[in-house]
């Protein structure tokens, strides 16, 4: 027979996991009545506490658990690298595992991590987990005594520390900077407009038109919800012929190739006619033609400080909640004017 | 106390796992003298065989443990889709894990997993691992009834499936290939001269040059050791200039880039003047200026090979080893001539 669980309680009752916990621990929180049926429930189906709620307070593994949402992204390789590289710095082992933007396999990967093979979570949501808005796992996880750190793509509703970029205002600072090199049409192309960072950016996109003057034009943000980015182009040269634009900027590099491939195929000359900006700083900015100007996220320094916040966490060295915000650089290169 | 395992007595007797393995199990292959001493400390020191080799026999988790060396890596990522594909379809899951090229990680990983989350592994080597050739811990793996399919780099003296690429034949055809497109100086690039997928290419890059009856020349060979590819042009760039050189074979598209950018430089046309061909059918090729020429590995396939031996040993339907190799084709685009 499987293992009843915190959860399976909280799903007999139609409660959220914490008020389990809270009426297992009989907290003044939880009213009596419900605080007696859980407890005689779990009393009745022999409900035992996690091994690593009780293990963990005893033991350290000096091992971190890192789930990243996807392989083939350099910004999240640049993450990795500023985790190992503190996590080494500071004596804790580092295993990962990819949730391949899916909720089961990142909740599969909590339950399995947590077996006690690790004192504590550095992750990034699936984005099937953030468009679900289903974040049990991570509040059970941190119930049990794991603690987590998010990082990039957080949970807004989950107390825990997290480490995020500035999406909104490295967005708004990119379309100061566009106006002063003297772009008046400013287009803003997206592939993660149904993230909360991607919502962040375009935010930011709109707070800069309105900083320098100009009005908000909807026509020129382009949402693409194709996930195929082979498929991009089809998409992209359309808005760019219809339009009159002399800058773009967009959410991820991919993107940006497709728009660079579709401004040349429109006889127009990168950057005289029109400029190009991604988020994002990856192997495509620099094998770009022209080499693409990017808005930097300095992935390794947000590692670093995720990582560093987790330790100080495991080693009781804070007990408060933080986020951090990381600062972007533009990196000027050849897409936009000098 | 930590628990003793099976490789504890094998450091502690300085013989290997599967010697342990077979004393334990009485097996007349080893002297009787060596058995008795096994089994006399085993017993003092209370060993007990791992969890996994007791439970699996009995319960199976439907899951698959993949652990992939590298992030960053279209190949894999290609590998990984046709893995999730196949996997799906058979009705099993997938937990996956990064080695990022540890030997260290690589063992934590399959000790971690080997605890009873996983039916059996699909891997690829770490780096570190083929050239430490400590496979130890696959061969424990193994042996506590926990099986590994091997795919693209793998252990040659481990007897486990294997799934590889016709590394050697891909190169030899290639060599062909250009020889018919009427290129006489052909070189060889390479930046995985250490590893042996890397040393079967260039035994194919030599084999083609006799079967067309080319002369090889050493000095047409370029070994790049350097692993920062932003650095590859530095090095690159003298050996393109220094040599009479009309076609390139590279081992990787990132290395080929480098390769195009200083056949430029150096005032020469692609493909009139030299031709490049990468091994790898990833994201540069389709962004490189003029668009690669590839011998495509077809990942995917290599992956739902892998899998479909797997869960044929998981589900009893074979016991035979077997080594599938997929073949690999050359995709034509712009770096070479028509």
């Amino acid at each position: 027979m499987k293992k009843l669980t915190i959860k399976d309680i909280a799903k007999e009752f139609k409660v959220s996991i914490s008020t389990v916990s809270k009426a297992l621990n009989d907290s003044y929180e939880i009213s009596q009545s419900t605080k007696e049926k859980i407890q005689k429930y779990a009393k009745e189906q022999n409900y035992k506490p996690n091994f690593n709620a009780l293990s963990l307070k005893n033991r350290s593994t000096k091992t971190i658990g890192v789930i990243l949402p996807t392989m083939l992204n350099y910004f999240f390789a640049q993450v990795f690298k500023g985790i190992e590289k503190t996590a080494l710095e500071k004596g804790y082992k580092v295993i990962t595992c990819i949730s391949n933007q899916s909720y089961d396999k990142e909740v599969e990967i909590i339950e399995m991590l947590s077996n006690g093979s690790i004192d504590g979570f550095l992750l990034s949501m699936a984005k099937e987990t953030e468009l679900s808005n289903k974040f049990d796992h991570f509040q059970e996880s941190i119930e049990n005594g794991t603690p987590i750190v998010m990082f990039d793509r957080v949970a807004q509703s989950i107390s825990c520390d997290k480490v995020t970029t500035d999406d909104l205002e490295g967005a708004t600072k990119t379309v100061e900077y566009l106006y002063k090199k003297g772009h008046k049409n400013i287009a803003f192309v997206s592939t993660m407009s149904d993230l909360h960072i991607g919502k962040q950016r375009l935010e930011g996109y709109q707070e800069g038109l309105k900083n320098v003057g100009l009005a908000y034009d909807e026509s020129l943000v382009l949402n693409i919800v194709e996930r195929d980015y082979k498929k991009y182009k089809n998409i992209v040269r359309p808005f760019i012929k219809a339009n009159k634009i002399d800058a773009v900027i967009t959410t991820g590099e991919s993107v940006a190739v497709s728009v660079m491939k579709a401004v040349k195929k429109n006889d127009q000359k990168i950057p005289k006619d029109v400029a190009v900006i991604a988020f994002s700083n990856g192997i495509l900015s620099r094998h770009s033609s022209p080499k693409m100007t990017t808005i930097s996220q300095h992935g390794e320094k947000m590692g670093s400080a995720a990582t560093e916040i987790l330790i100080d966490k495991l080693e009781n060295k804070t007990k408060e909640i933080t986020t951090k915000v990381i600062q972007t650089d533009l990196v000027i290169r050849d897409s936009t004017r000098k």
